[in-house]
């Protein structure tokens, strides 16, 4: 045999065997899944090992799926990359992005709307308190350490500080069981209410920002419009849902077909959390709409036999999807971020005023012998919406440059992921120290 | 006021309105969800009360759900394309992936291995012949009509006709209450059989056309290693799995935490799911492996008091994913496409060998008794492991010209249309006319 020859040989088996990797069999179009596939072998598993050890030091269970993404995120620091495609992961994305919607679908469907309405007031001042203080913290801070800055820098800032970020504080309270509790209806409630304001907020920053280029201010129309909207939504979906949801699934009942108003109800969710989008508001808001609605309808007169309700048929869903999210959330996490020389004094003090104007909000709560510090504590987590608010920031122009540099971002990045990891273990700790008092 | 103030004062309110609505809020993130929230609320009811409907004219739900896919899916036929996405929405495809391969390991969990082996015989002679006989009649057809095409295309178009899709027979067969009759065993596992030998033909005729363009041909070798490397990850996981997952299942039950065991299952799943695609095989026979081995898992000992077991905990997932699975399916057929002059001729008669070549392989079936036509039937789907193999065919020169033209690919793509759409009502009708006997 030539040496040609051989050439020929070995470049046909390579080819051969790339074509036996590549496209035999049903490859092709599961080419999407196949990492999704990886990932959800690793994950689901990881996830709930790390929820079951930190239950026996009695931590929630959300904690130890949050590190556990932190360790899985940050493989990255000692040389291990295969998982670094867990970051941007579309699929994960999508599946943890549903998860934290149907968890709050969930936490809909255990609250009651008269009891959110009760300590309705007690919320809006949270909620007030918790988007003012933070506000005027975080541009004092700003205009303090970053003398160059903008007065449109500091604004934005400060309104980064805003947003909590529930789903979290959701988790945490299911956890340890303290979701059905007066603080955890004040906190839900602040929650919504919270991110209307921090929608306000951000709009007439940004209204300034643009109209600064522009040459004009903020209008007052805009803005009432703005808040018109919001509030035709959430009154809408609310009065509409009470009156027209339980007449639609009476209806849906009747087609006696297994798993109809399990699929009825999932839609509702999904409607409501892509109007809440369209209209500006978190996905979550919706979901948590869909869930307040629906636990006014009487499933149990509507099921058959053996048909299970949809908040039981919800269960597994949620068992799968919500750990995604809250490991999806870790894997963001950036350890190597939160030790840069040039941005920790920004971060160490934004992180500070951020926990501290949010404690305070507690202090809204006006029913007595309610649990504030638990309140405040809960209202604490940021999540990714301060960091949705700073990447407009770095969006939005002032004389040719972004509004928001990129340490000013990391900064608030830093803020954003230590509030979300102290607050299930201090959340713990605040409902624990009221049982011994 | 005057007119450039007046255009100024509108420009910056369009500004403004665009800003509100295309950054505020959580939107950013959301963005790959928004899509798939619309979609979802309309595809989960739509997917619901068509299964319902044809279910009311003694149908398969599938069937309704196929047709609801093809309904939206076409709608711009007729000048709507608002829900055009849907063809090519990534969240939808991740979805109705994971639906179809929740749906085969729902199935595999209904099947115990032992009944499988015991058609063992049958199963192969089923797959078998279901393989070679669509294999040399397609030939047939191709080197009639297509004369000016190469031999490489006629074998080629004749792979094509071999792989049957088990979704659509699974889902119709749990539809009509017959997923544990012996010839689902049969159909079940001729369909492994059949994705084993699909992918040995093709590898070895994309072998022998690559081999001709490099001037080689195909080495037994390779082939010899391909049907080893199958071998092994079938035989191993079945061996190692109904060794060691009993074993990991008490381990995994002995930390008394609700949803672990769940959890455990669905990502044994997703590993089975993973390492056959690595293999080249379809993710769902990793998903039936794994089925099967669970099944044989006493769960009932291991479960807490209140805890469902992984196969009831599963059931509210399939609800939620399996019809998105199947309208999927019905959305990416285009009813334009069935109606080409100039490929009609070719279409026919491809559909027409695909369905006979299938019928007749249920003659392979040996046991007394048993209902051929409907184990026949039940190979007919070619589902997209056809288009799969066709698209391989675009991608495949020989003398610088690709194996598959484009209205040879149309032609294919028609027949696996029909062979999906027509196998629901069939089945039902062979199941149906046995009992008459």
């Amino acid at each position: 045999m030539r040496i040609s020859d051989c050439l020929l040989k070995a470049k046909y088996l390579v080819v051969i065997l790339i074509s036996l990797i590549f496209f035999p069999g049903a490859q092709g179009h599961e080419d999407s899944m196949k990492p999704l596939l990886l990932a959800l072998f690793i994950l689901l598993p990881a996830a709930k090992l790390a929820g079951w050890l930190v239950e026996r030091w009695q931590q929630p269970a959300v904690l130890g799926e949050l590190l556990a993404g932190v360790f899985l995120g940050n493989l990255g620091l000692v040389g291990l990359h295969a998982l670094d495609y867990l970051k941007t992961d579309p699929g994960l994305e999508i599946l943890s992005g549903l998860g934290v919607i149907l968890l709050l679908f969930e936490v809909g469907l255990n609250s009651s709307l008269a009891d959110l309405l009760k300590v309705g007031l007690s919320s809006f001042m949270v909620a007030t308190i918790g988007v003012v203080l933070p506000f005027g913290l975080g541009w004092l801070v700003s205009s303090f350490l970053l003398l160059e800055h903008s007065l449109y820098a500091h604004a934005f800032i400060g309104a980064t500080l805003c947003a909590t970020s529930v789903g979290i504080t959701a988790r945490v309270l299911q956890d340890i069981d303290k979701i059905r509790t007066r603080e955890a209806k004040i906190i839900l409630g602040a929650a919504v209410i919270d991110d209307v304001l921090g929608l306000i907020v951000l709009a007439i920053i940004s209204g300034m920002i643009i109209g600064s280029s522009t040459g004009t201010g903020v209008t007052a129309g805009s803005i009432v419009w703005l808040v018109t909207k919001v509030a035709i939504f959430l009154a809408g979906s609310l009065v509409l849902g009470l009156f027209f949801v339980p007449r639609l699934m009476r209806q849906v009942a009747k087609a006696k077909s297994k798993g109809m108003l399990f699929t009825f109800a999932l839609a509702f969710c999904f409607l409501l959390s892509y109007l809440a989008t369209l209209i500006g508001l978190a996905a979550i808001v919706g979901a948590f709409a869909a869930g307040l609605i629906l636990e006014g309808v009487p499933f149990q007169e509507l099921l058959h036999e053996d048909e299970r309700s949809p908040e039981e048929m919800l269960h597994p869903l949620s068992t799968f999807l919500v750990p995604l999210f809250f490991l999806h959330m870790g894997i963001k996490i950036e350890l190597a971020s939160l030790f840069r020389v040039e941005v920790i004094g920004l971060a160490l003090a934004l992180t500070l005023v951020a926990i501290i104007g949010k404690l305070a909000c507690g202090l809204g709560a006006m029913e007595r012998g309610v649990n504030r510090l638990s309140i405040g504590l809960g209202m604490v987590p940021r999540g990714e919406v301060g960091l949705i608010f700073a990447g407009v920031g770095l969006t939005l122009n002032v004389g040719g440059e972004p509004v928001l540099d990129e340490a000013a971002f990391a900064a608030i990045l830093v803020m954003v992921m230590v509030t979300t990891l102290i607050t299930p273990p201090l959340l713990q700790w605040g409902f624990g120290r009221r049982k011994r008092i």
